[in-house]
């Protein structure tokens, strides 16, 4: 079961990937089906709805299959615009800094690696959908840098929630481009500024159900630009498990439906190369994960 | 120029501070004398119409003191919950870090003197208004510590804003106690996590808008636990001015109306004493800027 926001003719919907690059569009299936209207215009408002939303959308894609004559209610992906599964996010995105050994030895030494989760936060304002252009921010930054990150996503409220529940509260996976601006993350010492920057939050293409993957940590992420492979990790490597990052910031915390956790990146960033491989214009970034699909950027 | 957020009887509504702690109900005036309902119910909608809701104000207010008999749209500020002025704001709270000498001295040494602005952020669940209550997290935390800020509030969307035009773009200003467990920001590196904790982000008790406040950069800034006075410092002696700290965010991350940002704390925090003075159950703090008002907040 996975989940895009798209638009299409200046309307919004939440659709359903199916087969063969389609989407079905979920709320003009249910308005067709069933004559309501019920299905909210955004993901993190259905997430609120918990079991019930998933079984709507079981049924309603039950009775699509049932006959062959509701092709309107399904469009190619190529005739509509993916924005990111959640467009505009309610708070800045969570991300881990460091969370696969190999990285931060390559961003400093050993001495790099983390003891404590390391927790930083990008603006809503930088995120961006599959397909979208990076602004290369020339002006500001000469060392614009990718990292490729599975991306969390919340789907239920919780507070103090133990190691052994937290996978309970996912909504589901996608894949978060942490693009960063590798100077000013230095000299401004907190990573905010250096990681917010605007379009630097590429998102998606698609939030993929935690039905569809039956063991997050047993997925392989490819970060590829200009076809070029930069990074290739498994989430296998990760140094905090998904279940122990959820469970750490909601000691004090509450995480809520629609919150997007990227979970630290892999070795082979651009900084990692000597000569360091920065972005720049006209470059085209693809990170893969198995199991979620490629998001695609370019750099403007 | 003072607003507030307020409920009263289950109902929210902007509120303009008069004199004698009295609150003047907007959305019940424009009502009222104009039989129009076209002042939105949450502040940064009202700050997206600009000079033409200042003006709507203005006409509202000058109604009221035209006449004695409009006493049921003033009430006793006793009588309302206050609100913070934005009370989910919809990005994380920015936050400048050692913005002040003295503090940045205190928490390490001459060297933590930032020659960047540092920029980090807090949650929008962490924001709480004037007399709820802190959690203390005694479950989290040994280190809970106190930071009296000056707070912009941001009125205008803008981007790679001029310096020299950076205050243009300020709504008004209120006061943030920027709450944070020491230890967690110490062992988790960057600052997140351990200024995000739920309750963490006092914030009011009113938003004062800039035409009350000639210079953000003359204002005293005192901050006192349980009657004993732990901050006194001064705006000027800021190290980036709020001017520059707009600036600076803006050149890559676009700023909007609603957009809080706390300019950091001077010296005298509880991490600054020998022995440290840290927060415990009980305590009251009370921080005061001049010209803006006193925000409350009991530890529970």
């Amino acid at each position: 079961m996975k989940f895009a926001a798209a638009r299409l003719n200046g309307r919004t919907f939440i659709g359903l990937i199916q087969e063969e690059n389609q989407i079905f569009d979920l709320q003009r299936a249910e308005k067709k089906f069933f004559e309501m209207e019920t299905i909210p215009a955004n993901l993190e408002d259905c997430m609120k709805e918990g079991d019930k939303f998933i079984s709507q959308v079981q049924h309603l894609e039950q009775r699509l299959h049932k006959s062959d004559d509701h092709q309107e209610l399904v469009y190619s992906l190529s005739d509509v615009d993916l924005l990111p599964p959640i467009p505009r996010p309610r708070k800045n995105v969570f991300c881990v800094g460091k969370n696969y050994r190999d990285h931060a030895v390559e961003m400093g030494s050993e001495a790099d690696i983390p003891k404590f989760v390391m927790l930083f936060s990008k603006a809503p304002t930088s995120v961006i959908g599959h397909g979208d252009l990076i602004d290369p921010h020339i002006h500001l930054t000469r060392e614009l840098d990718y990292e490729g990150e599975l991306a969390v996503i919340i789907g239920k409220k919780g507070k103090q929630i133990p190691v052994e529940d937290a996978l309970d509260y996912v909504f589901g996976y996608s894949i978060v481009n942490d693009i960063t601006a590798r100077d000013l993350q230095a000299n401004h010492k907190q990573f905010l500024l250096g990681k917010s920057l605007d379009t630097s939050c590429p998102f998606g293409p698609f939030a993929v159900h935690k039905s569809a993957i039956p063991d997050p940590h047993d997925l392989r992420i490819e970060t590829r630009v200009n076809g070029e492979v930069r990074q290739t990790g498994h989430t296998g490597d990760m140094i905090f498990s998904i279940a122990s990052i959820i469970s750490t910031i909601s000691q004090g915390t509450t995480l809520e439906p629609g919150d997007i956790i990227a979970t630290g990146t892999p070795s082979g960033v651009g900084k990692g190369f000597n000569p360091p491989k920065f972005l720049k214009s006209g470059d085209m970034i693809e990170i893969s994960i198995s199991g979620i699909g490629t998001l695609q950027n370019g750099v403007n």
